[in-house]
């Protein structure tokens, strides 16, 4: 007689426990199968760009608030898996009017995923078109709340309270984000006007972009960074190592940003969006490079990366209605655009320690209108006229006029409640001395004086 | 006429070469097919955790050990790869007695996977209830072994000699894990009890946790880390962003460990278990930092990664038999867990530079006991009474018995013969320059004196 | 009445789009998904292996160089990217002679691809034999295409003008590799004689070895590398951890570029191929870390690193045709192998930074051969004679010859134009500040003077 181990049992368990584990059956079990594990793995490779930020993030900035910006960038996933299972889920993807969700608050209420269409049967009908479990559904919506987040991140470095952007990022996740997100994703006004945003260049990039340039504002530079006599102080990241991979991390992420929007295993769909992301990217390294070599005299890496970033940016809403050679176009106008974006934000004084707001604001929003001009099926250089693209700029205009209102609103509440700068006596000496009490690279390498690295 | 290429022809070969090379057909030909994927693909994740123990453990060490301890965590998978091959999976998974599986070396014997239940027919009846190749569940098998393995390397660090080090590793996944394996996962006397633990609070974590509590004790604690007056002596980590991004590979790596633990691509099951996975770690995250924040004054980074983990460790055994909102109260424990077991083996004077006991050990306990308390079937908080819980606790007892003592005893064997602890000089010195001749950051930066940094 | 979103609209829009968009259907459509599932999934590990190489290239050559690595092997694909789509694809892949392919310049022309075999149509003939869309086949092998460029970037490392190795690149990868590939991998004169490399031991790694040699030939070593009295100045890499991590983020992307090469998702092939691989990387680090010991005194991380690397450049072409303990067998000669290598190549002063052409052209060479070795149908050591053995050592000798030539070639015009070594000051102070004008650590580490280190 056969033995059957313990395992097996816990599945067969776990089969009956629940109506939710029922397996499915009949003749799209399969197409289940193959779409869920499609999900899931792009899913995780979405969560992987958490990394990815975290990487870039630090990697730009001094190593005396390295501790300070991992953190951060580490735990704004766990606050916005918690943001958006308890409000942000609902208020995005639960029934309600074109303007907020109104059901499904920590994932509950009546949802029989995975059928779609006009069999789906529950309060997330703006999702009734992927044919996956609820939980999948959620799992790959958190991962892009959480991208928007940690965008965040990065703008705000070097002079946040830890505490502050804990809760900003709380606020952006359950309430701000699910708004936007639910206009153009959730069966809003946006999407009932036939907005475009394949995987999200309004949605994820320019609300984590609008959000980080109000915090930019109401923060004020890093001391130093803009001196007296007018002049840009540059600072230097401190691991340019840490920054490439965080760059080769995100890059890989893209492949399942955008290929896995489909929500659906479909091969030529699948296959044509991953080669597009990845030739916008490079084509937008390409031409930062170019551009940076040929305007600042040699080819910095930071641009390199940036570049890259800025043509993944770009192609992320137009990805899956365009065609490759429009995508290596996107992104060679990305490239360009960041760098001199970069520059633009410098001038004016907007201190954006790793040019965040160049790569996920300006080229969101360029994506965005991308896909008005380039969609081979009613883009304007594809004879389309101009209806698209109108379509295109009120969504870039509503969401970024919504989602700088009220983040603005967020930082002031915090800024006059919690505080949101710390001391400059802590931002001289470091935040990770003064915000986390240790070191980043305790006993390898003497820390320079701050007054002498600033 | 059309040209047939090479690597068609060596396709064609590959699958006239060897019975085991069969295309499956018949109408579970495409269920085999995706379920394949999905172990592989897991598999590949479970795999990519060396990376992150490699990059957690250097991260939290010493500069002048961090060659050593990434040597060790590079070279304990090919070691495992090796003895999982020869000794192991057979003594885990060969048809045997309820103690030890007497069949399968080398993965040599009859085995007609994937056939299943009935149909299969071979001598790793024990793994008979998923439908993939053999070669398939010895790989995700392995990758398993190997985790438990790697959880050792961080407990012991800044002290152990490299050559034990491997030799107790060989020990580890050749004898001692696939005994206490086999008797919860290789249909031995546990599994026939009922005891559950889905991917591995028990098999994997606490079975690491146990070998590394034994080494930790037979060798005793880092020069200069107690004082004479009885104080602790803080030794930070010299690379807080290697330690974080571990972390994150780590969460990454823990979406193979438990969803791919199905063995197939069952969408409900994967999408919950993958969620419930997450929001262990978000809350684990969440908790430990809160606690930390009041009871240290400052939300240290470690204890924010550690908290994550064990959160991670946690939900290993239940993540198939809970609901969300346990997975949430389940991740919020573990957190608190962590901080006060860290702060109380310092207390008692166990030496683990890298909590790697508090976080595996003592969750891999918790993580199982939690099935008999939150299952949804069975647990007694969901009125199942005591009778789970209590199986539960038989395995926890009689797992951490068994592995406690036998690593005691190979541990004591291997100081006794090759000598288990560095010179006091080398130690002082660094293992870096002693075991290998080289340092980890050679002519970057100028290594501060060890005496200093003890 | 149900909300329909916008990203539903578009999933419409885009399966109407164009004719290279139509949904699979009839009873194959299950199996075209699961391919491209298989064949992306794979693609993206494969793509990953970019950060394994800057990782670990970067890590091993010293700290003033950083930046300029990275920045190289970062572009690299980028120009990689753009090389392959509008030339090198076509050359490769296209319909033409058994010399080169002459058709699918930017992927233009007919092609009915996912349909196989007969049911084909179009100018891609040498790829019919893998039924997914074109843009997988396409992106698949671009990942490859990369892979080979990013090998020459480690050896001709310190001391090349990045301008240089951009060019290179793109003639490397829009001419050289598919010129090679065609005669592979392209339905050319090798694939007709049935030479057999499954994954790339010839095609991607002793391609990129070659290419790598003509290049150090041309180049010369090193400033200090040989010094005056003829004996060799060790230069040990800076950043032990980088290198670590950039071998283990390879070993992953080896289970994408050995498994992924079925482009199919045929079960037994790919659990066995993934389990070949893998034993024979561990094989491969246990010999080469033996070897190190006892011919060098002490386990050396970098011949630990290099040692698994050379197991899985060796295991490239046979992991296909052999079985688990011929695989073990073949790594263990690849770790002795390469040890070796290192050595002879220090000798006879071909300065290699990072030990690529021992890794990649020796067990590229070895690997190849060793199908004719070990080959379960037709291996000489499995009775099979010396005919498949003599047909590999054709491929091997042909494409080294053509390769090294091409290269060497393509490496001289370059020298008499561009010009392709920096200055002896700019080596003197490190190619970052030279050819980017940035640190790789500012502000972490006081740089020391690069006399020093030299």
């Amino acid at each position: 007689m056969r033995r059957r181990i313990a395992s097996f049992c816990a599945l067969a368990v776990l089969l009956m426990a629940a109506p939710s584990f029922a397996q499915s059956t009949g003749p799209d079990a399969t197409k289940v199968a193959l779409d869920t594990i499609w999900v899931l793995v792009t899913a995780f490779l979405v969560f992987w760009m958490n990394a990815g930020f975290a990487c870039l993030e630090a990697g730009l900035c001094r190593a005396k608030n390295a501790v300070n910006i991992l953190a951060k960038n580490f735990i704004v996933f766990a606050v916005s898996s918690i943001a958006f299972w308890v409000i942000g889920f609902g208020l995005m993807f639960g029934d309600g009017t074109p303007f907020i969700g109104l059901n499904g608050w920590m994932l509950g209420g009546a949802d029989n995923s995975p059928a779609t269409g006009e069999a789906y049967s529950g309060i997330f009908s703006a999702l009734n078109w992927t044919g996956v479990p609820l939980y999948a559904k959620f799992f790959f919506q958190l991962v892009f709340a959480g991208t928007a987040a940690t965008i965040v991140s990065g703008a705000v470095a070097e002079r946040i309270k830890f505490i502050s952007f804990i809760a900003f990022s709380f606020i952006l996740v359950a309430v701000i984000y699910p708004i936007g997100g639910h206009w153009a994703w959730g069966g809003g006004w946006l999407a009932q006007m036939g907005f475009l945003d394949f995987a999200g260049s309004t949605v994820v990039h320019s609300i984590g972009g609008w959000a980080a340039l109000a915090g930019v504002l109401v923060l004020g530079p890093r001391l130093g960074k803009f001196k007296a006599d007018g002049t840009v102080n540059p600072i230097p990241g401190h691991n340019m190592g840490l920054a490439t991979l965080g760059t080769l991390i995100l890059w890989l992420g893209w492949f399942g940003f955008n290929p896995g929007s489909t929500m659906a295993a479909d091969p030529a769909a699948i296959a044509s969006i991953a080669l597009n992301t990845n030739m916008a990217a490079a084509a937008g390294c390409l031409a930062a490079t170019a551009v940076a070599w040929m305007a600042l005299g040699k080819p910095d890496l930071s641009m390199i990366l940036n570049g890259t970033l800025a043509g993944l940016v770009a192609i992320t809403a137009p990805c899956a209605f365009v065609n490759v050679a429009s995508s290596v176009l996107i992104g060679l106008i990305a490239g360009v655009l960041v760098v001199y974006a970069v520059l633009f934000f410098d001038r004016v004084k907007v201190d954006d320690p790793v040019g965040a707001i160049s790569v996920h604001l300006v080229n969101g929003v360029f994506g965005t209108l991308a896909v008005g001009l380039f969609a081979t099926d009613g883009g304007l250089f594809f004879g389309g006229g101009t209806s698209k693209l109108l379509v295109q700029l009120y969504g870039v205009l509503g969401v970024g006029a919504t989602v700088f209102a009220l983040s603005a609103i967020a930082w002031f509440l915090l800024k006059v409640t919690l505080g949101i700068r710390v001391s400059a006596e802590e931002e001289m000496e470091g935040l990770d001395l003064g915000e986390h009490g240790i070191e980043a690279y305790s006993g390898l390498a003497p820390q320079v004086a701050s007054a002498e690295v600033v």
